[in-house]
């Protein structure tokens, strides 16, 4: 296997396969199988399973629809194509009879999404362990608190890491929305399951048997123009990028060496320069941060789509959705997985947080007006803890 | 009152005062009054009536507010010293005590926020009423189904206004969710409530009596830099927008003399040109499509805000939420405002459709391939009006 | 005067009046006088001082418009209805005659950009000034190379200075581009000029002259929907946000108190804490930075719609691209007053960064493989320097 | 050879090859090599034809890089390892002698970006010879005027086909004032050549000799932290997509079966659709339009990446840069090509303008106040039409 478009995000084979184009063009089979198969189940055709397993076990070169995909401005029509030359004639008209190009694109996409959402998910729950360990380590692990870049009053490493558990937990809850209720698409050509009405009594049955077979949602109607199904995946998992950014940001700044509270896990080869065997750069941080500045774009990209889908289907908008989709998709996954790396190594000095501390006492204590130690200044900081852990097993209030 | 931005927003009185520098004000005075209450409430201080109401009666003009806002960096530091300046000292000292700037904002912002989704759902609702009555009305309404701008099969006029409600609908819900738990900001200098706990044993306490006077959920541990409350109320306004671009764009394009099958209701003086007097231009149309094409970018604004939220307060990606979240607010309410007159006076002419079907009957049934009445082509349009309807009275299955 | 939208955007009235409500009255007024100018020096009409003068006088409170700019979609239709109902019937048919709104918007949104890329171009200029002072004066201040945030090798802080003031210069480049060749827009209803055409044999003489009169070029056709003019004032004021930018993000860094290498200057009352009163916060650069990262989204805004200019004018691209052009123009030049006052005031910290560069001299000195003192190993830093300066007096290559 | 990426992106293999992984490695191939000749042209070292062929002969799958490029953050670490792998010792202390990963890295893709804006200007050149031919042919083309969806005054298609000639000239400038200046990183670990300046006496000369071998430009100093030439490949990529999407844009609409004024030209398989074969989708039109829709936040990702280039090297936003510029080449590339075919293959109907015009005289001469014949009232529309076409042969005046 070659990767053609990883070289440029680092740590992009954290998502190989997961929504290539051959990951596009096995979901698109697994739908127009899910169709035979709902089909099926209202009586319009009979006998799938041959026909189903042909599709499953065809090898079809993403390269060698590419022509069709620009002529017909989507990669179904070729591949339907595809699909059909090989097969004799009356199987041929039973594949994607009464479907719509997008109804099979935006049901892949929907596949591809549920897999992402489910990977991010699970990093997200790995990154909540973890970040629980050190909240609940670190309460007494007492450093500097920095707002606006200057010292203000002390607080602990154990509540720094309960905000970024608090990310994380709101993040998941974002994903956990978006994967709630991922919809089929199902249509036909201009929504109104004309043909697939030809073919049996209750067109709508049929449309809730393929959701059924792919596990999805039918939402009562085709959604070719109402596009919040894309969108809230996309919000979701920008949000999921956003929360990993904040940490990122927060371990390559307090691992600046001037700093030096936190660092990277050293791992045998990551990190080193090109030039300067001595360093070692907070490479997943900068990776995170770098895919927490790409996110919002690409989300912008969906909703400056979703709010030109005009017509029963549109003439473009539908179109740019694709390439942010993906990207996004894996974006958030590679993301999530190099966060999930980046925690479960992170090398804490609650001796250094404290020596600066101390050393900036004054400065620390100057807003309650009494000096002191700064460890006698971290105010609420284990009941706020404490609120957060109470979310991770599932007893606190929730937020966004 | 003067209106200084209005002109190049036409509509934005329709959102006069709600999120101008003085609604700003307003909201830091009524947030400092409700700090006061929970300090009392926790017995920290006494008789706060008589200051509160001082506070409340208070006229600070935002423009005596503009060096000490630069000075500083946001509008709290001047706005408490105007404060304080007004009262002795003894009051004076109790005002603002134990919160940062970024507590008073934020919740300021948050309590704009929820009076702009306020409006945006009433009006949501309105467009939803109205919506249900056309996508009722014109099931038999059969017009041409265009996708990909060419003639495609029949539908009906009461498929797409179904189409347009389960939008409304989708962002409906989102709008809801968003304003379900907004979170009071409370966590003084660093997040860690430590001056509050100099004032009283349990500043939690006091940080969520703060957020029941305000109406507001105390999530458990400040979010100065866990943005998901702000992202929130970004991408489900954005998302509101998506829906009633998506109406505006149909209208607009419906509306085109050469196709004539919708137009936006006639009112006196609405519509004109500067040379054409028989111009009449689909102006609501316009403007909440030109909304829906300004919204995505201000989402995207806030994301990039919340992906660098370092440190315990961060240093500039908070600054630049403000604007674009002001922005968006006023953006949505205007965008909902305007789209709910648009239709509730749009003007539909099933004749003009009927024609146009019937002309291009040919094209419209080659798919089924049988000559016939488009009338007799489109499909289950009634069985998925009724799904979508169903969602309107809360029986119905929902997705997004 | 209340400024009703400076409250979230600090320092905001170092713009005022520049692009308010007001200031979009008064340029369309300019507008209509030139034309008026432009309409008499073709002979179509006579005696036009005095009803240029009228307008001049004219105090149209913008506020009298908003139901009017609604109304039409834009405010020039209820400003041309208000300066024409103060005239008689005669003088009133001649003002805007021949002219379509966007003429008239489009024109003084081009006059209010020439402000403000003056304006910006000053303080670049100011800014240039002063860099190339720090940059040659810090030639031999040797400091800590940071990338990646890790020391790397030694630099001096007159390379950093010259890399801030390469960015100034490109950025006042960008700036005298857009700033070179703004046209004036005039085309009539649909582009044709038609209506100026019924006046006079040469319509094209009446639009040049236009243009001379505002002192702007006639680019030889309309642009209603060719939005290059726009973009290219947008893509040249976030291009220089980006430089100020990576100037306010070096002094905010390196103004942690655990570098302490610069600092702004000292300002009585600025940079202070509502809560603690030994902070100085960086709030120069912490609005600096704000702004850039708010320009790229509002750049993006005007491409959107530029690429959306469909029939001879657009149905709400245009309209979109308002608030987005006056937010930036704003931005940019507050942006930019303010990088001018950071860097005039800049402390810098030799010995500090001597200090820290020599503690750390074995690793700045690895990648040469000998010993030895930071100062010893700076490359060509000085030849890089005087590369810029010689920019500086134009008389270096440049890029960008 | 397989696409992993294209399959949606319709119309990607237009550019296949031109900056996948493969071309990022043959580009840092020759980039090496170009150093290795430079060190070579100040006496650094010898005899470095055969080093120099050996890596342009290594045939290194990007593939066996990806841990390499996650592990040290970027390609170039492995990439420069790989070379030197199947070096001798001293030879491989020759290769990237000096330099750093951005150096190698930002000149690689400056030399991808040159080619992909030489692709660019080879189309957008074929695109203004065929619009050239469209205005100066279609002068009496009479059509309808058509502003904010409603018919307006008469124009021609000359005029329009003239309007979108001079967005496409626009854009060509803008190409070639991007083109015009690509600047060769160089600046070794932190910028300062110091690495450099150990092996020869002037450091700056090998830069220069590096940049003359590329054909680039030394712009005088390394520009790691100021993204000015990235910015300015990619906001004219983006100026250039606005232009071909207005032409976009205009022929989805005009090609509308209730319009039908032009129509993409018919190619054999084209515009098909899975279910109905009748349509003739302008798939041309609605691809170019998807990749309008996709350039402004591409381009806006590369601001907000350069807003932020913190020390002497980021921490991520330089990281954030390579996806969105690769992309952004890709995109322009494929829409320029696709729109150079639609425009070459673009069918007019002036017919079907003149009958629309003519049904519709009374409404379109309403504003001249005379009834009469559309033809009659076209104002300027030659005049204007030869100012642009005086463009192309390089006579007229110009914007932008």
């Amino acid at each position: 296997m070659t990767s053609e478009y990883g070289l440029l995000s680092p740590g992009a084979h954290r998502a190989a396969g997961m929504a290539d184009d051959d990951a596009v063009v096995a979901a698109m089979g697994r739908v127009e199988i899910a169709w035979l198969q709902a089909l099926a189940s209202v009586g319009v055709i009979e006998d799938v399973d041959k026909v189903s397993r042909m599709i499953a076990d065809s090898r079809i070169d993403a390269t060698v629809l590419r022509d069709g995909a620009e002529a017909s401005g989507n990669p179904v029509v070729p591949y339907v194509a595809a699909i059909r030359s090989s097969l004799d004639q009356r199987l041929a008209a039973s594949v994607h009879r009464g479907l719509t190009s997008q109804d099979v694109l935006d049901t892949a996409l929907i596949l591809l999404s549920r897999d992402a959402l489910g990977r991010v998910r699970g990093d997200l729950t790995a990154i909540v362990g973890r970040l629980a360990e050190l909240a609940d380590r670190h309460r007494e692990s007492v450093m500097v608190g920095r707002t606006l870049t200057q010292h203000a009053v002390p607080t602990t490493f154990g509540l720094k890491a309960a905000q970024w558990l608090s990310g994380a937990i709101d993040a998941r809850d974002r994903v956990d929305g978006a994967a709630a209720s991922l919809p089929v698409q199902c249509g036909g050509a201009a929504g109104t399951l004309a043909l697939v009405g030809e073919l049996t009594d209750d067109p709508v049955a049929a449309a809730a048997a393929f959701a059924d077979d792919l596990d999805l949602v039918w939402p009562g109607l085709p959604w070719h123009t109402n596009r919040a199904p894309i969108t809230a995946v996309g919000d979701a998992l920008v949000a999921a990028c956003d929360a990993l950014g904040v940490i990122a940001a927060d371990v390559a700044l307090l691992s600046r060496p001037e700093i030096a509270e936190v660092r990277e896990g050293a791992v045998a080869g990551r990190g080193g320069s090109s030039t300067m065997p001595h360093k070692r750069n907070p490479v997943l941080s900068i990776l995170v941060r770098s895919a927490a500045l790409q996110a919002p774009q690409l989300g912008s990209q969906l909703h400056v789509a979703a709010a030109q889908a005009v017509d029963e289907r549109p003439d473009g908008a539908w179109h740019s959705e694709w390439p942010a989709l993906r990207r996004l998709l894996e974006l958030a996954v590679v993301a999530a997985s190099q966060a999930s790396e980046l925690v479960a190594g992170l090398e804490v000095d609650p001796a250094a947080m404290r020596v600066r501390a101390e050393a900036a006492a004054d400065e620390l204590l100057a807003e309650r007006g009494r000096p002191g130690s700064p460890a006698d200044y971290v105010g609420a900081t284990t009941t706020l803890i404490d609120a957060v852990l109470a979310r991770v097993s599932g007893e606190g209030p929730h937020h966004g």
